[in-house]
């Protein structure tokens, strides 16, 4: 998270993304997506649930996967395999996960993504593989 | 999915399950978490979110682990890794995952999950790894 | 592992195989890959060795991938992906790898795999993604 | 791969190095496990084999785990998982991995590994969970 400006911000584009309220920063070099923490993100301890952690992996590994591949970020593509580590749970309401390309290829692409709180602390890795779809 | 009678049927329990409306039915030997899709659930091409699928194989894999070390499904574990697999878009609006133990030891359960919809195909494969939460 | 005859047997194919000695028993349904072990296979513990257990899932699951998309298991395909969740120590000498395709897709293969003693204790579960190299 | 010195060099401790031949270099902050290419370690394709990278990245992922429970590595761990994305062939005949700790906690220490050639090009990159084993 810096004061650089995103190229794209998008908050609004899917139903999940309303009914969880995340938002994507793209960047050409990597994509953020960002999450303020409330009732309907918690597990049945009141901590972040699994599931977010991985929404939020699987977003922003997945738009930089996109990014790679288009200059506008909306080449499609889909994800083949997501590996998610649960390091620590947050402090800050605001958490965010940072997803960048390790590897594009010319059909496959494969990224890395880390979530953070606002103390800077690494919440959660994670790792994707994805399949350009043509047409 | 059979006409088995589960233990428990979780529907209502945290704010993630009523943000997006899936149900974990508990039975001694498994869990499934079900999901009728709508809007809610979908990515930027109008399928099921990918982050869906790790939400229903976290969720059916962790109460699977739960189980394995507490008659009640109570005992709290939290994830320690998940890694997910995406084969096929479902073909009905209602899918369903199965979460099984492969392996209870005191501290660290192994389970694996799969995702279905209501033609039988398999959607989606994940494995996971939990840990017990003492105290 | 049953009495039923594989298509095939590969046993010296591969540097690899060579080193390590590792049989693969290739099914039209599945691949065994097949180990006795010895002072190669271990770790600084004297247990059989991480490596080893992936190793054996590798080539279980990709066999069973070249298979699916070929009569004579000859297809050529890449690991883009591997996952192993280890369960437990062998109690006989001889472990085997039983690798089985989930989805076989024109370009991608998603196979599981599960490694077992001789007393059919489960030891380690894996699963790959696998991508068919043209030409 | 730097010009530092390694607190230990670690090569002929198991049968699987004797038989493989590579070897570790922990650092305090990292253990760089090193390879040179021969026919033992190739696949059916003469590339180095899927097995491979996997066992050097668990070697240097669990060595890190170990050096940051224990000033002189010795900790005993085991893996509970580990997952490999691979993205390329090396261009040299020595290959090696980087592993780091992200997160060491009492019992549980998470590992993320980097394979690169000489030419410094990322080969394959790797995550696991590992347990501390006392007594």
């Amino acid at each position: 998270m810096s004061g650089e400006k995103p190229e794209q911000i998008i908050g609004d584009e899917t139903g999940l993304q309303r009914a969880l309220s995340y938002v994507n920063h793209v960047f050409a070099d990597r994509t953020e997506t960002h999450l303020t923490m409330d009732d309907r993100h918690t597990n049945r301890h009141g901590t972040l649930h699994g599931g977010i952690f991985t929404m939020l992996l699987d977003s922003a590994c997945g738009f930089a996967a996109s990014r790679a591949l288009s200059d506008d970020a909306d080449q499609k593509v889909i994800t083949l395999t997501l590996t998610v580590n649960y390091l620590a749970q947050p402090k800050s309401d605001h958490v965010y996960a940072v997803g960048k390309v390790s590897r594009a290829g010319g059909s496959v692409v494969y990224s890395n993504g880390e979530v953070f709180d606002d103390e800077g602390t690494l919440l959660a890795t994670g790792s994707g593989v994805f399949k350009r779809v043509r047409g």
